[in-house]
């Protein structure tokens, strides 16, 4: 039986999987993200543990994938730059053949997302897809013809980083004003703080406490249980993502955008159906071949499915 | 010898090259756009006036390429929806050919003006080029390992009508705030307009003569003369098309970008060195491989080149 390993390394949780050549997901296992220099033992660690919590042989094992919040040098197996856990020109794919002689594929977090999706989830069967993951930022990776649509450097869409307010919120890239600096989750959670500043009578504080503790959800709970300031910062919310949205489908007309991460799990008549009657409208096709906007299928499975199996023809 | 008529149709003029297979026009002729319904009859009038001015046969014709500024149909031959010229649903291919008997090419313009500065342009030799065009709008089309890049409905990247100003100026296309608004030519005029009316004492009164007569060199004729306002409309002119080409640098991350379009004529000291320098802060790209910011080389030979010659490999 040839199995695969696949690690999505996020900023805070490092999770694995040993996935067959289904794309099924055999054997689960994480913890948190080390940021003290000690990643490539656990993802080795992480490996042995699905491999052997599957029942499989550590031969059996014919890639060891891996997903990385930032840009790689897929030939090299290098990570060149992560924004939040600080690796600078790591040789991870050396580091972890050194202990166990198995092909290591380095691949940046948002594509694996992508190609999970296209592999076994929402994308399959589409010759363009786009999935855009709405969590601590926006992330955004692109499947043309069976491939991952990469740029110079090997950079995929960087669409998070789409200045949409010139001058708006600061972003870590450095710019002002970037799309997941609203449409994240994190962007989300800011929305929510300043409406409930603005607010202080809005059941928005009974639902988060303060204004250190919001989530994802406080405003779409407060909207649904008629308050007025909590559909304002949906409303907002969902403006900007939408607008961005539409941006990526005039720039990339993709045959499907799933979306994906926690705010996506919203109920369809605060998320999706609206989102889709913003996109559609401010979509510049004429023709009646239209990007659709769909849910992403796998959650996190997506990230561990796309950097364990390679795309077909690809090794 | 294997003649190319290029035909490159715009809102305003209609122009057509000879072009041979190494990518020379030999010969030109143009005029106004039809918007009567002759159309056909013009373009078939011009495509007989190159032939015979370059002293070659009809029969040596061998492929009739037409840019059009719209969405097309390139399987069927049709166009399928002209913002400018109105059109919708033409069956443009087989009306030339009832006259004409050649292969006859329907392809978007700003996907032509990619395609002629890739074979013969600025373009030339890169894995993926954009070429950017500052007109009536923004035009952009993407070339991709020798190829157009092509979402679904055949739509190229309508950049131009990406949101770059929530609730800004609006734009033709029913968003508001489109990046064309500030970054054409058009929008260029506006931004002079606006300035002139808020600043009575600017030089650029005795440049334009009035509002309604401003050019896109206004502002910048006035900035070399010392103008504050006029400086001031550069400034803010810079800042959107600079802003709006790093956003496409972090979507697309192609090699290069031409820039091209009247404006883009301007002297490098206050248009192509302040890009740069500004594009090149905010691309997302920790890579040393990072898109290069050019002026596009054949001006409006590119369309009527990239209509008339098809991409190796392409029929």
């Amino acid at each position: 039986m040839a199995v695969y390993v696949g690690v999505d390394v996020g900023g805070t949780n490092l999770t694995a999987g040993l996935v067959d050549d289904r794309c099924r997901i055999l054997a689960r296992a994480g913890r948190k993200t080390p940021k003290d220099g000690t990643l490539c033992r656990a993802i080795l660690d992480l490996a042995r543990e699905v491999t052997a919590a599957a029942g499989a042989r550590p031969e059996e094992v014919v890639r060891l994938g891996i997903g990385i919040p930032g840009a790689v040098d897929r030939a090299r197996g290098v990570v060149l730059h992560t924004p939040n856990i600080r690796m600078e020109n790591a040789p991870v794919a050396d580091l972890i053949r050194a202990e166990w002689p198995v092909p290591v594929a380095l691949e940046n977090d948002a594509g694996c997302a992508a190609a999970g999706e296209y592999l076994a989830g929402a994308a399959r069967g589409h010759r363009s897809a786009m999935v855009v993951t709405l969590g601590t930022g926006v992330g955004a990776g692109l499947i043309v013809d069976g491939a991952l649509f990469l740029g110079c450097g090997g950079i995929g869409p960087e669409a998070g980083h789409m200045v949409i307010h010139p001058g708006g919120r600061p972003c870590n890239c450095g710019r002002k004003g970037c799309w997941e600096r609203y449409a994240s989750a994190t962007g989300l959670k800011q929305t929510t703080r300043e409406a409930m500043l603005r607010r202080p009578d809005s059941l928005m504080w009974e639902l988060a406490g303060s204004p250190e503790r919001v989530s994802g959800k406080t405003a779409f709970q407060a909207a649904r249980r008629g308050d007025e300031a909590g559909r304002e910062v949906v409303e907002d919310y969902l403006f900007h993502l939408g607008l961005g949205l539409a941006n990526l489908v005039n720039c990339f007309h993709p045959e499907v955008i799933c979306l994906g991460g926690g705010v996506s799990n919203e109920g369809d008549d605060l998320f999706l159906e609206p989102l889709r009657r913003m996109v559609d409208a401010e979509s510049f096709n004429p023709t009646r071949d239209r990007t659709r906007l769909v849910k992403a299928a796998l959650g996190n499975d997506a990230g561990i499915i796309g950097a364990a199996v390679p795309l077909p023809g690809h090794p």
